[in-house]
């Protein structure tokens, strides 16, 4: 990967740093961008291919080809519910809840969106609730074994032990049988003409990649010894994963993190976004279909007990990138009041729905809806998707 | 109310206590039979009446007669959930989950099978994770008016101020207008002829029923001063609802706690069971609805992710009285492999159902399953009630 500046690329953070967490602060941030600004080339690359490459594939092998999913699905919710919550045990168990909820319904990417300012101090830096809730849910995201490099000891992640996993099919155990995997680049020196080393997990086992990358990355890669079409075959039949995951040195390639979900229709966990506003929630749409379709969100739901009953909707328009809206104690109402523009909610909502009608509580609590509105939402909307 | 023995009544409990927490224990007991034995007579009356009155209510006003509600959604959950939540504060707040999983789709009946031998010493006592579960539920379903006086200070819930309030309909605040009332019969001596002291909730205001009964019972009441019917016509144009609170008496009379549904369709909490085996979880439905229809579950539905998929399932038979079965973190497969009497699923179910395909996790937790299952079969579910 070269250093070549890129107009849209993310900004690198100045180092300002006076103290050692601010120092810590600044190094967690330059790699968040050194991150983000690789993936943004891997993501470039990866519709080039897609768009390429549609007919390859079936091409390539003789049995059913492998077919990818391009369609996404994002949730967002307000920083604020992290407050309501009596303790900071509880609070980390709720963020575990909107992870676990996520996860169980193959959401692609939560929105936090920033509607409590107040900031709490937390190992003598000023965290507000949106921060908090976002590294919870990004750590429970990260598969087990990046943890400990990614997310260092801190205060934020006491209660990390309460935290129900996530069991998503990219936290993959040691003696299972794999395609891609997530993993960190390593310091290992390699040899002349040969990529770095990723450490992914497997102990002794490392992925030797294509190219040189600095050190601590968070990478996904795709092992290149067997095809995307071999694993499929060999997946049920394989007994030997053991064996497989016992090599030294496996060949890879990096990839985006998109590309299992792109190529293979695997769930890769969520991306977690911060919004300032919900009118932000709903512009910044990071899912790039190429030149034909620019990012956007093409089916937008807000969610209220004052909206029309789900069940009177028929069938969604189709889409590409759905977005559904949850509101905190007070509702979405409450949040568009506190919007700086004024904007309505028919004005970015393409439906506003109540998904539990007749509900026998006077309340439903914003962790609740999720399961509850992703739920019955469910067929109405895989019958939509444009894939 | 008379003391005749009745062959079906429930069995009044022995006292062998010897010591201070035995006896506070009997006590307990002493009034769940007392209060089960009104309950069953109330029950039968309320039979009775509606079996006499279907047409009557309609005559007697002008306006839309009232409907009330005589289906019932019941689920089932084995008691050894608790037993994976982390800690003491943990376990406190999945009960609150599942009991207001419950109250948000209107089910009318938690029932906790008995999976977990398991006893745990608490204040000296031994306690089964279904005891606990069952307590637990218990409180939260009681409006908070009443819990001093039916849940003394008990190391069982001493967490239980972590429990999200379930914002129930029957749990009235004070300036709510209202036609039926929880209360507790007071010690307070009635005038000649007159009917016991009723304490609703309403701090001076007092409900004087039209029965004698013993001190200390919890009871439905209905005020008397209004009709049903007037209840709903006034009910949206009321501004003194205030006043109303502030009479010293209001007359009423005592209903079963049953009444507020199947008389005016008002969602009324949840009764909880306790069920040693799932046989008996479906054997002994408690919903009975006179001579023609003896109490019986006629739609049973297990869950899990090896069941067909739910949106194979185009209607539901009609039905009166429906069971949604839960298992715990073995499945419901491994609950019946624990079963004496060889019984398979197919015997006791209709229909053993995955409300949640292709989910993203690799096991969803019950209380996570509650709220997709309730969601998701809502509408099939009520286009097949006979009402
Ligand atoms: C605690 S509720 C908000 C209640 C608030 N008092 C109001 O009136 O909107 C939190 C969020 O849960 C979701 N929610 C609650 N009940 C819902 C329902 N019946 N249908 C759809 N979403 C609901 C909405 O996103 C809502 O903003
Ligand atoms: C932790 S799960 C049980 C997992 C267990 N290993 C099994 O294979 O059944 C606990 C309960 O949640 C419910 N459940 C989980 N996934 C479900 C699904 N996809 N559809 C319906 N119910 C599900 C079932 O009642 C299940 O018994």
């Amino acid at each position: 990967m070269s250093d070549d500046p890129s107009t849209s690329r993310p900004v690198r953070p100045v180092n300002s740093a006076v103290n050692s967490t601010d120092w810590r602060r600044y190094k967690e941030q330059l790699r968040a961008w050194k991150n983000a600004r690789l993936r943004k080339q891997l993501d470039a690359e990866q519709v080039e291919t897609s768009e390429q490459e549609t007919t390859t594939t079936a091409s390539k092998s003789t049995s059913q080809p492998i077919k990818g999913r391009s369609y996404t699905l994002s949730i967002a919710l307000p920083a604020s519910i992290l407050r309501n919550a009596q303790s900071n045990e509880l609070r980390t168990y709720l963020a575990g809840q909107i992870g676990r909820a996520a996860c169980v319904f193959n959401i692609d990417e939560i929105i936090v969106f920033n509607d409590d300012e107040t900031v709490e101090e937390v190992d003598n830096n000023p965290f507000s609730a949106s921060e908090q809730l976002i590294r919870l849910l990004e750590y429970l995201e990260c598969p087990q074994y990046l943890r400990k490099q990614f997310f260092p000891r801190q205060k934020l992640l006491e209660y990390a032990g309460l935290l129900n996993p996530l069991d998503a099919p990219h936290h993959l155990r040691t003696n299972e049988y794999w395609l891609y995997r997530e993993g960190v680049t390593l310091p290992l020196r390699p040899a002349d003409g040969k990529g770095s080393w990723v450490d992914v997990g497997l102990y002794e086992t490392k992925v030797q990649i294509d190219k040189r990358l600095q050190q601590g990355l968070r990478v996904t890669v795709r092992r290149t010894d067997i095809t995307p079409e071999e694993y499929f075959q060999t997946k049920e039949l394989s007994n030997d994963t053991q064996q497989t995951n016992k090599k030294k040195r496996i060949p890879g390639e990096i990839v985006s993190p998109s590309t299992p979900r792109l190529e293979s229709a695997f769930y890769w966990g969520y991306q977690v976004r911060k919004a300032e506003t919900i009118r932000t929630v709903v512009e910044d749409c990071p899912f790039d279909d190429g030149d034909n379709h620019p990012a956007k969100y093409d089916l937008v739901i807000g969610t209220s007990e004052r909206g029309t009953s789900y069940d009177k909707i028929t069938e969604f328009p189709r889409f590409r990138h759905a977005l559904i809206v949850f509101g905190g104690l007070q509702g979405l109402e409450k949040a568009f009041a506190q919007e700086e523009d004024s904007m309505t909610a028919e004005q970015l909502f393409h439906f506003y729905l109540n998904t539990c009608p007749q509900q026998g509580s006077r309340t439903i609590r914003t962790e609740e809806a999720i399961l509850i509105t992703l739920s019955c939402l469910r067929d109405k909307l895989l019958s939509a998707v444009i894939n």
